[in-house]
């Protein structure tokens, strides 16, 4: 979408959308009516209009607050990877257990004590939780963020997580799944 | 799979395993007789035999030599997180521009200099290259790696990625995905 609007592309037919995705024509046409249509029979899509829908539908339209449990690399790496420009999740804060790095900064974001956590949580109005945790720390670390208040979870602990609070929506990164997609692929070519 | 397994359990009928992976028992039926019938009807699926079955399906009976390029946060988590028991993903080496890092070790795995890579790859068999780069570096190292032999791409770089040998398998993964899941459920409870 961004890239279309580079390119000085104003207007995109379901056909042209569908070819850069890899998806039928119809497919889109489906998909985008499912949120009410907003294309234009014959006409296509007016792309910076369909990049703001899509932005509302994705929920990408405001910021979110994020916090992540276990700065170790993985936390760190994402910590350190958000955007500086316009982000829409904004990382306040690491948390860990280990003395050695409680007190210090990664990517400008401070990292705490997982003791004060709740506390934090009372003070600062925070959306998403990351999990970088392991997996046997995982369980009860979510549900200490559920209970806290925290309204979504984005866990990379490699265990599926379920929590009492029913409001709160968890994300469950697979990324071994994906590693054997991959291995799958390189026996069945 | 492993934890019925560990429980003691040998035998799980369709309708049990569809119950632990929120499938329906037809689903499992059909997907696991793509792969050749190796159920019995009215008597479930051996557990060991399965398991057996599903690693030789995804690949994962036997194990891959791969290397990471980008020894930034992402290239470490990957590169420590393997599992030390009986890996089915071994990590060989690292590969980075930067001096700072270069001659240096992290989770036991080498970091060595990107300008070797095609020496290295000449001297050592590798399956897999792990792309923990920025999408800017992706594509240029993409095909260095195609043209060098290596057969599949996991690719963190958040581009996706065509190379110019047709065989090279490359899985793209979108993390970003996962994180506008999340922000969707937010916004649609």
């Amino acid at each position: 979408m961004l890239e279309l609007l580079a390119q000085g592309i104003d207007h995109i037919s379901s056909r042209e959308l569908a070819e850069q995705m890899g998806l039928t024509a119809s497919q889109i046409r489906q998909d985008l009516n499912h949120f009410g249509g907003f294309g234009q029979y014959g006409y296509g899509y007016g792309i910076s209009y369909l990049k703001d829908a899509l932005a509302r539908i994705l929920g990408i339209d405001h910021t979110y607050e994020v916090i992540i449990i276990g700065a170790g690399f993985l936390g760190k790496a994402i910590a350190n990877h958000a955007p500086t420009e316009k982000p829409t999740f904004i990382v306040q804060a690491l948390f860990d257990i280990d003395p050695q790095c409680i007190g210090t900064v990664t990517g400008g974001v401070p990292i705490l004590d997982m003791q004060e956590l709740e506390e934090y949580l009372s003070k600062h109005h925070i959306d998403i939780a990351v999990l970088t945790l392991p997996p046997g720390a995982a369980p009860a670390a979510a549900e200490r963020l559920a209970r806290a208040g925290v309204s979504g979870i984005w866990n990379f602990s490699s265990v599926d997580l379920k929590v009492t609070v029913p409001e709160v929506v968890i994300e469950n990164v697979h990324l071994s799944d994906s590693l054997m997609t991959l291995s799958y692929y390189l026996n069945h070519k």
